[in-house]
Order: C-alpha cells, then sequence, then structure tokens
C-alpha cells in the first residue's frame, strides 16, 4: 500500500510525466536513441516547435541526453539517461492499465 | 520493452494522472474511502472548488464513486472504483522511481 510520505513525492513525477508529449516521447526513447527527425516520425501529432522544446526540458532533468557525433554531416542523437531508463516500470503499468480500463 | 501501440494508448492516462492534483486525490483514496473533509485535509494545498471539480471529473471518468450514506445529518464518502484501485501498481513503481531519482 502506498503510504502518505510517498503520496506527497508523486506530485513532482506527476506533472513531469502529465505535461503533454512527455510521457509518450520518454516512451517512443526506451528503445533506442533516435535522431530529432526519427523521433517527429514516431508522434507525428507533436510539431517540431514543441518536441524540440520537450527534449530541452528533459536534457534539463537529466532524463534525456543529446549525443552529437562528429561525423560529415554530424549526427545528433536523443537517448534516455539510467533516470529515463529507470521510468519503464512505471510506463508499463501504466500501458496494462490503459489496457484493461481504457480501450476494454 | 513497450511497443509503440501500447505508446499510443498511453495518451490518455499521462492526461489523466497528468492532470494537476488528479494523481495526488487518487493516491489518498487508494488505502480508503474518505469524505470531503477528510480528503481536504489530506492534501492541504488543494483548495475545496479544485478538490469538488476533479472529483466529478473522476466520477465521470469511472474511477471515483461517491457513495451517500442515508444517515442524519446524510454522511458523504469518495472511494476508488475498480478501475480506481487497478492504477494502484503504476503508482508504485511511480513513487519508487521518485525516491530512487527525485529524493536521491
Amino acid at each position: 500500500m502506498v503510504n502518505h510520505d510517498q503520496c506527497m513525492n508523486l506530485d513532482p513525477v506527476f506533472e513531469l510525466i502529465g505535461k503533454k508529449w512527455t510521457g509518450l516521447i520518454i516512451h517512443a526513447l526506451l528503445k533506442e536513441s533516435k535522431r530529432f527527425s526519427e523521433l517527429h516520425t514516431t508522434i507525428p501529432s507533436l510539431n517540431a516547435r514543441m518536441l524540440s522544446e520537450r527534449l530541452k526540458e528533459l536534457e534539463e532533468k537529466g532524463i534525456a541526453r543529446r549525443t552529437v557525433y562528429p561525423t560529415t554531416p554530424v549526427r545528433i542523437e536523443y537517448g534516455l539517461t539510467e533516470k529515463g531508463k529507470a521510468l519503464e516500470p512505471a510506463l508499463l503499468e501504466l500501458s496494462k492499465w490503459a489496457d484493461d480500463w481504457i480501450h476494454e
């Protein structure tokens, strides 16, 4: 059973993954790092400006990481940090709940 | 690993639990049903109007239930439906993540 203190630390988590698109971006990066264009294709209804904004926020929060490969042309990939990957169990439980209760 | 279809059904879930206060209200009701005043005390920074609004939304979504006991005075309690209680595993995982990564 989740106790009261656990409850209070949930607020920032809800705020984080509740922000429009954030949860989907984290999920899209769980399997592998992706380039901006690949991410943009994975979530078509998300415009480029918003995707860029959300990625910056996720970097600032230490959940996503941006890697620049010095190739020609330069290759930039976005991936999850350990902190980001650690969200997978919660995403799985949320997805199971959605399967059971939203798509009955 | 969470696959692509699971991803798409996550959007409504993020929207649901991401809405300010909703996650905390669901969590507060996990242990037992509560009266409005008890709920209000459990989440002090949440004003009564917003709590009432969120409870109505949760009722409409079939996640919370309002029970009126015909005592004198009348007693009204809010509790979770099966659908609401089924969110507990996800809340537990989110809480574990918060413990590990937000309150390092």
